[in-house]
This record gives C-alpha cells, sequence and structure tokens, in this order.
C-alpha cells in the first residue's frame, strides 16, 4: 500500500445563488480541495468561505483554474494561445490564493480544471505554460496532471523550470490502455458499480494493476486520487474509500 | 511646494480587442500607475502587459479594483453587501498581484474605482471592508482615498486596522466645499481649460489654497495627484505639469 | 372569489451546469411562467428547454429580465439610467421571444426580476422606460408590477403609452399598510407557516382584506398570484392552492 | 459586372466604454452592417443605436452573433454542440432583431461571427444548426457564408431547410485554391497595398478571375463584399470602391 495516496476532490463551485456539490460533507474526508477562482465557477465569497471550511478541516488547498466560461462550466474548448493560458493562469492563482493569504495560509498546489486540464495533456506549448505560470507564481508550487502510463515528456518540461509534478488518478472512471480516461462520451466512461470504484481506488493505491477499458491490466503511479461527493451515493463511496485507505 | 507630491494614473484599461488609453506614452510621466484587475477593464493579458510596462519605467504599481461590471466600466453603483465588497476586493488584489509576483514585484498600493471608490467615502460599513481587504492582504499596504477637508473619520478607521493611507487629489476637477468632487452630471465639473488645471495641481502640490466651485478658497493636503493622459490635450497637461513638479 | 386570477412562477432559472428549482413538476400547477432571459440566470439552452415546457403544459411566457448581474441573481441595486434600463429590457424580450417564435408562440407579458423589478416602483423614469420597452416591443405586451394599495401612479404612466398591466401579489410575503412587501431583511418577511400563506392567498384570489405586518386589514386587487415551488414544502403549498383555486 | 453585388461591414462592435470603429463614416457607404449581438461586442445601449444609424441611411441590418466571448473578441475556438450553437443564435437573434423592431423595422439577415463563421464552414452539424436558427427564426431570413470555389455542400444542406444562402467574399485578404481565406497568421493573408484590395474587390463584383496566394487564377460567385473601414486607410479604400461599384 502506498500509504501516502491522497485523496482530492473539485470543491467551491457553488456560483452566487446556485449551489453545487456538498461541500461541507466531503471536506472533512479529503485530504486535498480543488478549489474553483472564479473562471467556470466560484465567486468571491464563495471562495474565502472555502478557504476557510478547508483551513478548519486540516485540507490542502489547490487551484482549481479554468477557461473562461461560466456558461460552459470550463468543460468546452477554447482554443487559447499559450501565453494566454499562462496569464489566465496566473490570474486565478492570485485571486484564490489571496483568500489564502487573507486567512495565513497559502495555495499547495494547481490541478487545471476540466477543458483546460485535457488541452495540457496533448499540448506541449500549453502544458509549458501552465508550468511558467506555476513557477512564476511561487517557488515549488506544483502542479497536479492526470497520471499515465508514460510521463516522460510531462516530467522532462516539469523538471527544465523545477515545477514538481502531483500525478493523480480516478477511482471511479474507466481507462485507456495509454492511461487516458475514457472519453465521457462512451457509455462505460464512469464506473456505475459501487465496488469496481473502490476496488480500482485501492489498486492504484497500492501500486497495483487494475483493468483498462478493454480488460486488460493497466498499472498507474499516482500522488492522489480524484474523488466525489456530489451525490448520497458518491459520498457513500467516498467514506468507504476514505476508511479503507486511512486503516491499512 | 510639497517636494514627495506624486502623479497617479488610471491605467491598463484595455480589454481583449479594445484599447484604452495612451499607456505606453504615459507611463514615463508619472509615479504611481492604478491597474485595472478585470472587473471593470483589463484583461490577464493586459494585466501583465501593463504590469511590465510599469516596472520598466519603475513606476509604483496599484491595484484598481472594481464592482464587476464590464459593460458599465465599472461606474454604474451596485449595491454590495460589505462582505461583498471585501471578498471582492481580495480576488482582484490577488489577480494583479499575481503578475507583480510572477515579475519580482509586488502592489504598492490599492485605489478603488470609479462608483466604488466614491461608495466608500459615504459609508463606514464598505470603506471598512476596503480597509480590511488591504490589511489581511499584506500587512502596511495603503490605501488610496479622495483627500477632504475633514478626514477625520477615514483616519480614525484606517488606525483602527493599522491600514496606512494615501491621499488624491485631482488637478483638472472642481470641488465642492467639503472637498468632494463636483459631480460629473454638472457642467463645470472638469476644467475646461489647461491653464486652471496647472494652476490647481501646483497650487495642491505645494498645500497652498485654490478655488472650489462657488470660488471660495480650498486647501487640501495630499500625496498623490490624479492625472489624465487619454487624449492629446491631457497628454501635454500631464508633461508640463511633470516638469513643473519636478523642477521645482 | 375572483375567478380568474392566476399563478405565476420564477422559472427557467437555472445556468449552465448549475440547477435551480423544480421545473418539471412546478410547471402543471401554474399559468403563467416567468422565463430568466439570461442577465441573471437562464443560459439560451435552459431558455430553449423551458419555453418547450411552458408550452406543452399550455402555461403563458412572461420574460423575466433583469440587470446584467449572474453572480449576484440580478437582486444588488444596480444604478442604470432610463436609457439603459429600456435598451437592457428590448435585449432581453427579444432573446427570449426568439425561442417562442421558434416554438411558434410569443411572449405573454413582462415581469422584471429582482432589483429591477422593485426599482421600478419607487421612480418613474424607470417605469416609464419600462412601458416604453413593452410598447416598442409589442404593441399590446402588458407588463407586470407589485399590486398596491394605490396603484394610480403606474396606471396614469402606462396608459400614457397604452401598456396593459398586470398586477401581482404574494400569497407567502408579508405586507407593508402602503401594499409594499416587508423587507427580506425583516424576521417576519416570508410566512413560515402554511396554513397562513394559504389563507392569505385565498383572500387575496377573493378580493377580501387580510393582514399586513402590523395586523391591520389590507385589501389588494391582483390578476396573478406570484408562487413558488422550489422546495418540497413550497410544492406542497402550491399544490393546495391550486386545488383550492379550481374547485371554487 | 455584377450590378448587384453589395458591401457589408462589421459594424456596432463598441462595448460600454470602449470604442471600435468609425460607425458613422462607415454607414453611409455600404449596403449591410453585420451588428455585433452582446456576445462578443456591441452592448443593449450600442446595438440600439447602431440600429438607429443604419436605418437612417437606409442600410439592411445582419445579426453578427458570435460565440459567448468578450474577452477573446468572438475569434477564439469554443467548441460547442450543435445544440448550443442553434440556441446561442437564437438567442442572438432576438437580441438584436428586438432593437430592429422597436425601430420599425427587421433583421435581413444573418452572417455569424469570428471562429463561429468559420466552424460552420468545416462542420455540417454546425452549419446544419445555424441553418435551423434561420429557420425558425423566420421563414426566409438568409444565411451570409463564406463564397467558395465549390458551394454544392451548403448549398444541400441550406435547401433542406428552405434557407436562402448569401455568398460574401473578401476584397482584402489572400485565398487559397479553394476558396478558404489564407489564415491571418501567415504573413501575406491581409493585402498591403490599396490598389490590390481595390483590383480583387473589382474582380469579385464582374465574376471575373483574380489570382490567389499561389498566383493561380481563383473565380468566386458572391452577393456581397466584406469591407473595413476601421481606419483611415480603410476607409479611403472604401471610398473608392462605393465609388467604381456606383459609377458602374
Amino acid at each position: 500500500m502506498n500509504r501516502s495516496i491522497l485523496l482530492n476532490c473539485d470543491m467551491g463551485e457553488s456560483f452566487g445563488a446556485w449551489q453545487m456539490g456538498d461541500d461541507s460533507r466531503v471536506m472533512p474526508l479529503i485530504d486535498q480541495a480543488n478549489l474553483a477562482c472564479g473562471f467556470h465557477a466560484g465567486d468571491p465569497l464563495t471562495m474565502q468561505r472555502t478557504v476557510a471550511l478547508a483551513l478548519q478541516h486540516g485540507v490542502q488547498i489547490g487551484a482549481h483554474p479554468a477557461y473562461p466560461d461560466l456558461q460552459g462550466f470550463g468543460r468546452r474548448h477554447l482554443r487559447c494561445s499559450a501565453e494566454e493560458v499562462e496569464a489566465l493562469l496566473l490570474y486565478q492563482l492570485g485571486a484564490l490564493d489571496a483568500f489564502c493569504r487573507a486567512a495565513g495560509s497559502q495555495l499547495a498546489y494547481v490541478k487545471p480544471h476540466g477543458a483546460l486540464y485535457h488541452d495540457l495533456l496533448g499540448d506541449d506549448r500549453l502544458l509549458t505554460a501552465a508550468l511558467s505560470a506555476c513557477a512564476r507564481f511561487r517557488r515549488g508550487l506544483p502542479l497536479m496532471v492526470l497520471a499515465q502510463v508514460d510521463n516522460a515528456r510531462a516530467q522532462q518540461l516539469a523538471d527544465a523550470v523545477g515545477v514538481p509534478l502531483l500525478f493523480e488518478a480516478f477511482a471511479d472512471r474507466a481507462y485507456q490502455p495509454d492511461g487516458r480516461l475514457l472519453p465521457r462520451s462512451q457509455a462505460s466512461a464512469v464506473h456505475a458499480g459501487e465496488e469496481q470504484t473502490i476496488a480500482q481506488g485501492l489498486a492504484i493505491a497500492r501500486g497495483e494493476p487494475f483493468a483498462d477499458c478493454n480488460g486488460q491490466a493497466l498499472q498507474l503511479t499516482a500522488d492522489s486520487l480524484c474523488v466525489h461527493g456530489d451525490n448520497p451515493q458518491a459520498l457513500a463511496v467516498l467514506r468507504r474509500l476514505r476508511a479503507l485507505l486511512d486503516c491499512t
């Protein structure tokens, strides 16, 4: 068992009068909270309150910056230049960090959201822009990316600017053989069964292989497991996973 | 002559494809640049470039945060709670400071913009919220407010949280007897003539009285003069004022 | 009993990934749906779907335009000129009507939302702007306003431009003696008890007096009752009210 | 000479305090004004004023709808579903048409803007969505698209829903052999010389061949020439082109 694997969850995704997620129930169960920064979700008051909630539970605060697309919740691909990506990341890192500073804390890491998260994986210029934003914002600030079978290229680019990478994996998503997620457009993209999610989460935590979307063995090395708690079933899975990881 | 009076100007007010102001010509002439933070003007790339321009000319960088109202350029009054004002200020301070940090610098002061600037003057709760945002963002970060005949109340609130105040005055605006600006809805709100602007600016710099809107003597103590450079005439006035202040 | 009193409800208030309200359960119970137009809530897809839902249930479609303030859900007062109010209303009326036209229907009335709704009551220039927007958009398009004890001034302004007024009252809100709503900042602004809401709703429907916030008799003449159905309790009240009005 | 070729220009692209273009000088010179609808440019007041200006000069009013991206001026590709594209088009058509209706007029055609304009050309689903929006908004409302060497596919899709197509060509842009524009990322994308622009414009107006980016003859059949007037040089070219077309 990789005793140090952490649980991370997207948080602070309410906006104004609209509520999303169940942050007060989820926060006590996780180690790392990815907080929306206002571009896809999260207004200033929501950010301030979610920072306070995270600190109350001793949870690391990560920035969860996105393309500027409230209407699409940051899930739509917006073709931006590398220069634009670096600038929109810096803007959002600073905005969230202000609430951390005001509460006597600071950002622990950066995990891009939605379409931006996925666009980084396939485009060296965009990944370099994201790494540069982290490096320029604060020496040593880590970037969280999707753990793949072969992480060499991402590691090479990160090493070039001295940015630590955090690799994350998913307990409830089906994987392609190369370690990419099966797109949500596929029917089997998200595990329907609770047991499969728990089993995959534990396998990843232990560094053991699990079945990809073709039923072949896939092994990923991850620092953090991304979990969800936005409905009663997801919350139940998260509680079981938390308990299993803690009691090992 | 108050040798230390500074010149400040609103800068970085372009947004995306829209240009505003003549930042490259104005920056060499001023001491303090009030940079838009994305809520009334200023997108991430514009902010990054304007920070670089300010640093190139050794100009102090001030945050120029506003109500969230791009369409109204932050000039429309938006009735917000004190809690909302504090949070929207922290958000914008952090966003702009990220570009300062990335360039090896930091925010020098905070000057709220437009309707928010004026709303602070008449509402202790909102002024307290703005002071709290400064204090929480960074110990010693000054807030710039309108110099009035009687600054006692503002000073008292600022002292309570340890925030330095910077008082600013206007060379080209007509004043009411209490030190408030004559509203722009009045025909004579902005001085038409170049000489009147220069004379008023020098009087303020020297701590000498000048004529208010009724022709009565008004004396203000100011740390900084707000100037404009957004058209050829304004730029000419700014150049003369800069030269007069420097050669004294 | 005013047999023709109608029930209206704010609908289509989701935005992108954020859900609000329980439109599919409420729509079969009401006569008039006030649909958000994108400025405080309601994205284009939500508007299209809510128009379809209303038409499916034979419910009149009203525009529910607001100040441009997604973050504040249109509840914050934004000081706009009369010219701005007229233009932002026309914009939103047209946007919603496009979905009506595409579905073979058209707007039945206009009910401004939130802070804009209340600002109209106290400002003849703004009310005139709203009436002008209705008149210019389509001859005979009615404007819905709060029924007050004395509606003479509103009626006079409406008659001047030939706009029909629809007066609405609230079953679940406490009233001031002049027919204004007790502000939500007051503890007793919203009736806690189901019975009080039902009783007040029936009194208004029958044109009978009910108790204002001081316990004095208040009588209002209304064309429509504004109801809510955004939680299980509100939905239960709405069902009872619907049944009581129908069986009379 | 195709005596009926028209001149169209993007207009109404100011937003709030930001001015763009020289609408009052350009409007008298053109036949068709493509008016921004608020998603990439154009606020309600700007839309209202530009509609009035167009009507004053007897210019046809076309909707110029875009992806929701003020910061990127609608020039960044935003991957939307066909359903989203149809809905965002309907929304913007309605919003602009409201100002036309209020002024006693109506939309004459639809020309999508920027990235959306180009995305339609290469994606049958998106083009079909745009055609459907036109057809549903008003029977017979034309869609303006880029004239290409082979327009068969676009014509087939348009015929299927009964939407007239208007083909436009560019006087000042270099073309690829298939009739696509040379991307702006290429140095020679925009003709530097006034004479080349005039010559290409006249050739298109006469239905005669002109040189593509490889120097080969290219012939396009167009209903309208897209022109620009946003700087003194562009305005001079536009005046010459107007005069040459009129005097033939």
